[in-house]
């Protein structure tokens, strides 16, 4: 069975708590979700705020490849004036191939909420989808707080989206907008529904019972050939249903097939980068994507792991662009530092006490709050360091940061370093905006006389976590760093009750792995017979 | 239909990523499960780690209203040697009520996992049952990977948990181990199980499919009397089953009963609890129980909630101690702002050029990184300095902070602060623990002597977000400060590239609003027959 993907993202989306978005933004998302094979993506509600408006006018030019462009609406206001209502002609306006509108299935929202007549309710839908159709739009009717309106009186819900079919609406899509909804109760109703009409139903769930993705699934199970939904399940309250869930449990559980996806292995990287655009960490327990999603931390488990992942994984992560993790945590056995070594491509001799030692090394640092799944760079120089691979590139001998601050104060943020290179002695001063771009940048400045290649990598992500939080403001913080040079990039961390002092840490770890990792690829010289086979 | 829940956060929750629990945090929360209404008490597994040996010991001491506390563990490794396994001693030994052992029920895990033919495996289930059993302990039969065995070889599964039983196992419980079933497949086995045992049946549902809760309330459709789950689904992987969304599904929505749930009201407040312990941030899309979970933004939806929330939410937020909200934000129109003053209990005159200025003032603030959704105390004297209620106790004139670090130098974190109190002006120097440390207590040293009363707060929580983590070290950051009296706690935000200087910011705001609810206090008289009254 072929599934139409609904992505709302960019409209329902958006009424999430924290989640804002700009047109630009908006513009990337749309882009990658074409490019991934979503066949509709809801771009916004052009009447209810200026940025939509603009993004429908910037997604006109956007080259989209299969996608098609929808705009999202109301009905009419009244009877009285549906060619003049402002919501529809804003609609039109956005100029999109596709027009979603709602209107009230539930009895109680059109009486109460809206002061309608069963018949006038029915007309305004009615009208409206016609309007919208001799416009030349292919039009779906969101069949708004349908499931709640169906179980408090079936005859009105049925009545209202037989209205919008009668009137040339080419989808019915059940909203359970409220979230309330069980499975089972979706299964029931969207049978009924299929029975009713005669166009393709879709399903737009909402999480509020922890039940978005179960019932858009059990939806398709009962007929419903359209899912719509948000990446990373962003939206109003709860959430709307996650596409990212959805879309692989459709493809690898129930066989179903979409028009457009192309390479299900984009579905992490775009799950990421959705998270990116919103600036939002991206949640390390997401089915299927999140960075815990194929981790083990057990260590009976790992090593049973290691010997045949299928009987531990419910699918192959590789399908999802995902990839195994082994956790070195408080847990971990050697078993799991073997499997982290062999990971980062560093073979191991096998000396008990050396195994012995990184444990307990990696067991203490962690006690004080190191972490290293998001700082692997770190963990890797330390390794490399037991094993006489690695020493430092340079000590920071000492740091001095002053800043101040006040009514009619120039601000000050001035970092001073003291740092030796083998036997040479550097000292600096820069400022920065704030402590730690001064400090920053007053070590790049002490290193790059030495060091030149450090002008390349930029630090592309900056965190802090406090620690001990109930300690207040002499509580530990770690802060993980993440730079890039371009082709790669690496995490590193430090942890401190100073907040300076643990991004120096951070920071060093940052240099020191690039002049590493720089310095090892120099020193590998080619092999005659290959670098003869390459000229 | 009454429904036993049977919590596993202490043992399985434990091996989710970031998740390390002490021994007295183990205790802590299992007092509040107790309270709460758990029956089954999942306190470790007592072989594989020393921490859950000392758990149990400690156990014994806690005053359990209800539940009775379970230990975890495996069959034994052996058929040769049932009654020295260590692992079954070590069951023993943890002197639980009950004790659960997981089995093998996939084929492939036992005859290529562990190299037993199908008779032994059997048998190895049943001895070790037996063994537990004759000792006087109630045991639970966890069938591992129960659902990919089934669907692998139905006749292998079957024989074993056939064995179980008949060695006077009290409970079979179904588990989803890799966490890849979907609810169909969950209700049919449960079904074709119920049909075959003769004890009741639990669920241990994994969320690897985003399926955990739907698997878990589908199974008790099919006619599971158990479930198993973790407090906010905490566990390996995508975790557990999260029993905070299961118990008020099962309540409010099937109509389930549980033994020992008097009060549902307490559900946010031990979700809350629990990631305190975990020293996690809650999620705040959480169904039900997180700050979201009742939260809108939309302009015209809000006065629609405000007029009749039923139409608008799928329960009553207050049913599970939660509470609606509505959020101030970009998207805001005048009615969220009403609401929150209303909220606050703030009565607002009906000046419609005020309220522009109010919604202008929180888009400019929240355009710069501001957020107030944590920071209510800092939005009320905001609120309050445009209606003239409120105006600043102190001024920070100027600050100077200054750091030293390095090998072989004693390390220096020092603030100096002007302050203006009234024509007053203060300078005081102080160390710290940090440079937030030392500000904070030198601005208290700088007001003691005029307000003395901020002796009595504390600061509880300190939490740094770095905002456009791109920008690296010089990104902006927001700093939010959770203050507490004793009695109430307030939460105050400040935005800045320097964290020195945002962390000032929120630090002041704290002050200022104690200083200002103390003082309102104070000056508002009690009526004189009130206090008749009350004397």
């Amino acid at each position: 069975m072929t599934i139409e993907l609904y992505d709302t993202t960019l409209r329902d989306g958006t009424q999430g708590e924290h989640i804002n978005l700009s047109v630009q933004d908006k513009l990337l998302i749309a882009e990658r979700l074409d490019e991934f094979g979503v066949d509709y993506i809801e771009g916004g509600w052009p009447s209810s705020n200026p940025k939509d408006e603009e993004f429908f006018l910037k997604a006109r030019k956007l080259n989209l490849r299969h996608a098609r462009m929808a705009a999202f609406g109301s009905t009419a206001r009244a009877l009285d004036n549906i060619e003049g209502d402002p919501n529809l002609l804003g609609l039109i306006g956005s100029e999109t191939p596709v027009i979603t509108i709602f209107g009230k299935t539930w009895k109680a929202h059109s009486s109460k909420g809206l002061g309608l007549s069963d018949d006038e309710n029915a007309e305004l839908i009615y009208r409206s989808v016609q309007f919208l159709v001799a416009e030349g739009r292919e039009v779906f009717f969101d069949a708004e707080h349908f499931f709640d309106g169906w179980k408090d009186n079936a005859a009105f819900a049925e009545r209202m989206i037989n209205a919008a079919v009668e009137a040339g609406a080419s989808r019915i899509v059940l909203c359970d907008t409220n979230g309330g909804s069980m499975p089972h109760e979706v299964t029931e109703i969207v049978k009924r529904v299929r029975e009713i009409v005669s166009v393709p139903v879709g399903i737009h769930a909402h999480n509020d019972s922890d039940m978005a993705v179960a019932n858009s699934i059990e939806a398709v199970r009962a007929g419903a050939t359209q899912v719509q939904g948000t990446m990373n399940g962003i939206g109003e309250r709860c959430g709307n249903a996650n596409l990212v869930s959805i879309i692989p449990n459709l493809m690898l559980k129930l066989d179903s097939e979409f028009s457009n996806v192309r390479d299900l292995k984009q579905l992490t990287s775009m799950s990421k980068f959705v998270y990116e655009i919103l600036n939002l960490p991206p949640d390390s327990k997401a089915p299927f994507v999140g960075k815990s999603a194929f981790a083990h931390k057990g260590g009976i488990h790992v090593s049973a792991v290691m010997k045949e992942s299928s009987l531990y994984e419910h699918i192959d992560p590789a399908l999802v662009g995902n990839r195994q993790r082994v956790l070195v945590s408080e847990l971990a056995g050697q078993s799991n530092i073997r499997y982290k070594a062999q990971e980062l491509g560093i073979p191991l001799p096998d000396d008990n006490s050396l195994f012995r030692n990184l444990v307990n090394q990696i067991k203490k640092l962690e006690h004080q709050g190191y972490q290293f799944d998001g700082a692997e760079a770190s963990f890797e120089l330390i390794l490399r360091r037991e094993l006489g691979q690695f020493s430092p590139y340079f000590e920071v001998l000492e740091s001095k940061v002053h800043i101040e601050n006040g009514l009619d104060v120039r601000a000050v943020d001035q970092a001073v370093l003291k740092v030796a290179v083998g036997d040479e002695v550097e000292m600096t001063v820069s400022d920065g905006d704030g402590p730690v771009n001064a400090l920053d940048k007053a070590l790049r400045k002490a290193l790059r006389g030495f060091y030149p290649e450090i002008r390349t990598i930029k630090l592309i992500d900056y965190k802090v976590r406090v620690l001990e939080e109930k300690q207040g403001t002499s509580a530990k913080v770690r802060v993980l760093i993440e730079t890039s040079d371009g082709q790669t990039t690496w995490g590193t961390v430090g942890v401190s009750t100073n907040i300076i002092e643990a991004s120096l840490q951070a920071l060093k770890d940052s240099l020191n792995y690039y002049l590493f990792t720089n310095h090892s690829k120099a020193t590998t010289a080619v092999p005659a017979e290959e670098a003869v086979r390459n000229s």
